[in-house]
């Protein structure tokens, strides 16, 4: 039987030397979903026909003496808003299941499988993407794999859960607001969710157009890495992207941090969490060397903006869908999007500006800085429905805050690794590795370390 | 006497060389303002002090040897929405006439003040820039120097009458859908509203953020390229020039135009207008060899874009005056601002994207065209007070068919020369010449080019 909880590094490495074939991968991994995947609810389709005869063609090709890519048999599954050839993208909503099967895979689908990765299946999410604790009216909730009664987090709940209980080693998700960090966060594994603009997000179903980035999990900062590089490069279909150059990273991901000037985020993100998410934030700063901290301005107002710009957007988008069928949402959801329809429009000019302004302040701190440590999520998984968290000797909403931290950062489109953090926590909680527009290798470089230091660790579940 | 419509380039020629007084230029053009101004209501505010005691410090300066700068003792006006030191920046309206006075100048008026240029004063404008007509409720009608029954055209409507009239060879405005290029086209001379971002608006007073601009008029081309050089440079007060280097062009504006692909305009723009108009691109079209007609894709939504997100971000700026005194705005400005403050938020969301997809479509057009010629206004000046004006046998509202062909090319922020054209018709009319951002230098030296042949002139009004 496949170990489970293999690397993909280690899974390309045996297949591509002969030591193991990627048909036994796959199926190795089909079974663990057919065991696990009841228990967790984290896969929404299983493309197993497909994924064995892609395999099986791995295999050939590598008998054969052909290249067979740097993910030669590492299975994938993604986040249900990916188009799949021959299924329809559910984007986490009963609506959308009506629509025609799609015609071809998305970009990222394709270019995971030229680099040898075979896709297991589509992933389990938060309605059209407007969530972050996993939960869904119509595929029900998205379970923790390190305790089933709690939150997966989300929106890219399958991909968290999947990657963490090992029914991929690689997944994908989609970020708006934190969709990649707090399911990272909450089932203690590695995200990277990139600089605006980096991954192409052709083939993805929407959410906010100016605020939507895609990128992968993964159990060790070495797959985050390898799975980034597959995927990075130019698309002119995705006209944020265009012509963007590949800067691959994993080569470069042992070089030293010394020298780094990386601080706490203080401030807005130094509030608001519970103990657990401060005591990550301390193990990573000692792990890394970091004892300043500096203040973020802005960064309240800029979550503002954040919800106000999501709000708007994404109304906008399902605009005919709300007019016409209000009743197939998920209440969850449907409530967000009807309040978006209802905005005045001079909330929204005005959150734009402010989101400019706010980008301009944090511009300025990165001329002293190069990397914030700010914590993930508030608080590690709550109880599947539960509907309040006491913060700040206040019961507040746990749906909202959730994003607390992750909101304020991709509003401005900085890339961040999510990491978990070892710091004794009864369950996981990790930190956001922040970093100027366009160097994801810092984020991923301190990333790399805290895992030597054994500071950072995926966490693996009792299943 | 100082004879009438010197241009800029002659009057510092000869303050420079001695020939003539700055104090003796000054006076004349305020002798002038005082016979004509009356008759055109171009001016609302003359700095006469200031101006006399700038003017002989220049004469000053030039008996002591000193360097004068290159519009020694040209006078200039500005549209009064441009700070000026001591007087309050009414911006056309009657509520902003209560704000305490301006601290210092607009940024523009320190530069051209720097190159030796004579401040006269601030000129009429629509209420709070948003207007095509020249009409103000608060102020009076500005009245066009060759009709004087007939709109100036705006909302720079003073500075279009006032260097018409030769109240003052250099004059400012600002532009967001056609500010500068109606009035011009309406008055007889040419207008320079350049890349959206390359003029600082610091010190002036905003209308619609994304959208606003701020240029030159003048009687010649020379005249438009030696303000607009004087003006050039980075100014980190606004954030969109920034670290904008000037790329002066006054040097080669007698650059040969012979290679560049001129092309007229043809879809949105090659309908709709009246014979003068036709007639006008006709002529400019020849003068220049252009006889190819190119389609602008998009143009039609491109407008539409600009009206909305014009609606909706200038409501949001004023939406406290509105809630607090609608009776002190001008009727017609105030129902717009009434409608954007109305406005569903997914309009502008739609429109915004719309903007972009437009631009998309232009920059591709570029890659085959270096320069486009298009009418500047469907009709000449009409009458003031006039509503309607059929065309293409429809009864259409003069107000908003004013900017038919200015709309839809500044809400992409391409820089454009407003040409006078000799076409015979009984009123002034003039055409857009459409550079690719940051290419002035390309649309002004045709311009240039259509002086040299006499194809394009300012119009001498008999006042």
């Amino acid at each position: 039987m496949l170990p489970p909880y293999m690397t993909a590094a280690a899974i390309a490495g045996r297949v591509a030397a002969g030591e193991m074939s990627a048909v036994e991968v796959v199926r190795g991994h089909l079974e663990r979903i057919e065991r696990l995947n009841p228990l967790l609810n984290a896969y929404t389709d299983i493309t197993a026909r497909r994924a064995l005869s892609r395999a099986a063609e791995i295999d050939r090709r590598r008998s054969a003496g052909q290249a067979v890519g740097p993910l030669a048999g590492v299975p994938f599954a993604v986040k249900n808003l990916f188009d799949i050839e021959g299924l329809t993208t559910r984007a986490g909503s009963k609506i959308n299941r009506e629509n025609p099967p799609a015609r071809a895979d998305a970009e990222l689908v394709r270019r995971l499988e030229a680099a040898g990765a075979v896709l297991l299946g589509a992933l389990n999410m938060g309605e059209y993407a407007y969530d972050f604790t996993g939960e869904n009216a119509h595929d029900g909730a998205c379970r923790n794999p390190h305790d089933t009664n709690r939150m997966s987090g989300g929106s890219s709940s399958g991909s968290g859960a999947a990657t963490a209980a090992g029914l991929a080693p690689i997944s994908l998700g989609s970020d708006t607001n934190g969709s990649i960090r707090v399911p990272a966060s909450l089932c203690g594994i590695f995200g990277l969710k990139p600089t605006y603009g980096r991954l192409t997000r052709h083939g993805t179903f929407p959410f906010v157009d100016s605020l939507d980035h895609v990128g992968p999990f993964a159990r060790s900062v070495g797959d985050l890495a390898l799975a980034y590089d597959a995927m990075q490069g130019p698309d002119p279909r995705d006209p944020v992207v265009a012509g963007r150059p590949a800067e691959p990273i994993t080569a470069d991901l042992d070089k030293s941090i010394e020298g780094l000037r990386i601080a706490i985020a203080g401030g807005w993100f130094g509030t608001g969490g519970l103990p657990d998410a401060a005591a990550a934030v301390e193990t990573a700063a000692k792990a890394l060397g970091a004892d300043r901290m500096v203040d973020v301005p802005g960064a309240e107002a800029g979550r503002a903006a954040a919800f106000i710009i999501t709000n708007a957007e994404s109304a906008a988008l399902h605009l005919n869908r709300l007019r016409q069928r209000p009743d197939d949402f998920d209440p969850d959801t449907r409530d967000r999007f009807l309040a978006g329809a209802m905005l005045p429009t001079g909330w929204l000019v005005r959150a734009q500006q402010v989101r400019r302004w706010y980008l301009e302040q944090v511009m300025a701190l990165f001329r002293e800085v190069d990397l914030l440590i700010a914590p993930s999520t508030p608080f590690s998984a709550p109880l599947i429905g539960q509907k309040t968290m006491n913060l700040r000797g206040e019961e507040l909403a746990v749906r909202p805050n959730l994003g607390l931290f992750t909101q304020p950062v991709s509003c401005i489109g900085l890339p961040v690794a999510a990491v978990p953090i070892e710091c004794g926590a009864a369950m996981p909680v990790g930190v956001q590795l922040i970093a100027p527009p366009w160097r994801e290798d810092l984020a991923l470089r301190a990333a790399r370390h805290l895992e030597r230091e054994a500071a950072a660790a995926a966490r693996t579940p009792k299943l």
